[in-house]
């Protein structure tokens, strides 16, 4: 079996990231994330704990705006536009989902593109269906392009299938896969005989959230697979593919240690692609 | 075989249409379509002609903008703006490909979304990807799900392949099957065994744009299919799927008198969504 570990991708993503860092300070410029909580959901202050230590690895300065669940809509806007209209702050993620749907319709609708690191906006999302593939682009489904490219697999004329129909996974990676080429087949919880389209495919993409779900019936001996499931089972964090598939596929990403670490640095990456150098 | 007609789809979109158009007659208000051409294209002017007479048997008002090919930006830009803020326009559709790729563009970034009935631009174009399936779509993806609705065709958990992936058709068709629960594989010319995927399809949707290229070969008795192409040999019109499938397959739209007659009826729906009434 092939490794695909996303360690190796991640190092070198940032190890990019460090050296147009290196070409942007010396132009006076401080790249700045804002990070936006609203409230205090435990999910979200651990995630705003890894970006920061992430960022400070990656010598980018990150801003911190924190408004409480019971703050008023205005006070919402007020601090997104000021973060908007700010000319320091190069990018801007705001934890979701938020409790309160017109606020975070209100973000998605009005964030700039250019600071959207995270692609909530509309503009950004769409981007691969309208065949934009330059500049920010969804942070996961990219981790995974970069993890099919840095590991050589072939995608023009390949049988990719996509167990995720999202907008946020599915459908983006979807059409990144197309413009490479790839004959790409969308499956879901209604599809029929998922086995046999997974079987048949010369790469599996999983993002059902089912922890250990795909065992070796599933696949080929020629498989490979990118597991986007994070889950939590007794045995602790696991991926949609079930552990140790040992010899059974050709190659599949591991969880902990796969697309998740990828994601991360692409989100620096997408702060720094909008600074000219 | 079943017989899949577009006219029949035509005709009751059309009674819709009529039956709307009572209503809003009755309020006082006139549906306008502004079809706007730049230069004389043989295509575009019989497209013009086509458009104005399947307004006319519905009762609705066009107004024609001509302007030269040598005309200067300015003058376009005035125009297309002029239409854009007419409370009395109710639809623009530009004919297309443009000579100028920068009137193409300012038109796409700038047509007021609730009138482009004709989907070219960003915003509409890309609706179906975000999940957004009411008002104005694509017409020709709605042509198909239309056809597919109206004969009652499953698409719950059933194998639909594409062959196209273009914004205009494809992807979006894609989106739309995708969410009537269909698990949707998207082809094209560097697909590897095109011929297994087709013939393993429940439906098979083919634009290509290459006369009768598809024979039984890439059929089962069960296919259905659904043919978007339009183009003409010695015979005259013909689609991407050879002529007289006969028993071979389920059903096969025909050309002509397929997938183009609803398309047709389909944007003067588009034109009347916006129209409360």
């Amino acid at each position: 079996m092939m490794e695909i570990k996303g360690l190796a991708v991640a190092e070198k993503i940032k190890a990019d990231i460090k050296e147009k860092m290196h070409i942007i300070s010396q132009k006076g410029i401080d790249p700045k994330l804002a990070v936006f909580r609203v409230g205090e959901r435990e999910d979200d202050i651990a995630y705003e704990k890894r970006l920061i230590k992430n960022a400070k690895e990656l010598g980018i300065s990150v801003e911190r705006i924190l408004i409480g669940d019971c703050d008023s809509f205005e006070k919402f806007q007020h601090e997104f536009s000021t973060l908007n209209d700010d000319k320091g702050i190069h990018g801007i993620i705001l934890f979701r989902p938020l409790k309160n749907k017109v606020w975070e319709e209100y973000a998605k609708n009005n964030i700039n593109p250019d600071k959207d690191v995270d692609c909530m906006g509309y503009n950004n999302l769409a981007k691969p269906y309208l065949n934009k593939f330059s500049g920010i682009l969804p942070a996961t489904p990219s981790a995974c392009m970069e993890i099919l490219k840095y590991y050589n697999i072939t995608l023009k004329g390949k049988k990719v299938s996509i167990i995720n129909r999202s907008t946020v996974l599915g459908k983006p990676l979807g059409m990144m896969l197309l413009n490479e080429n790839a004959t790409v087949t969308f499956c879901h919880s209604k599809t029929e005989n998922l086995k046999e389209i997974t079987k048949n495919s010369d790469i599996v993409i999983t993002g059902i959230g089912k922890a250990g779900y795909f065992d070796e019936s599933y696949f080929n001996d020629n498989s490979v697979i990118i597991d986007v499931g994070i889950n939590f089972d007794d045995d602790g964090m696991v991926g949609d593919v079930k552990r140790n598939m040992g010899n059974k596929v050709r190659a599949v990403t591991p969880v902990p240690g796969g697309v998740g670490i990828v994601t991360s640095s692409i989100l620096f990456r997408n702060l720094l692609c909008n600074i000219d150098i």
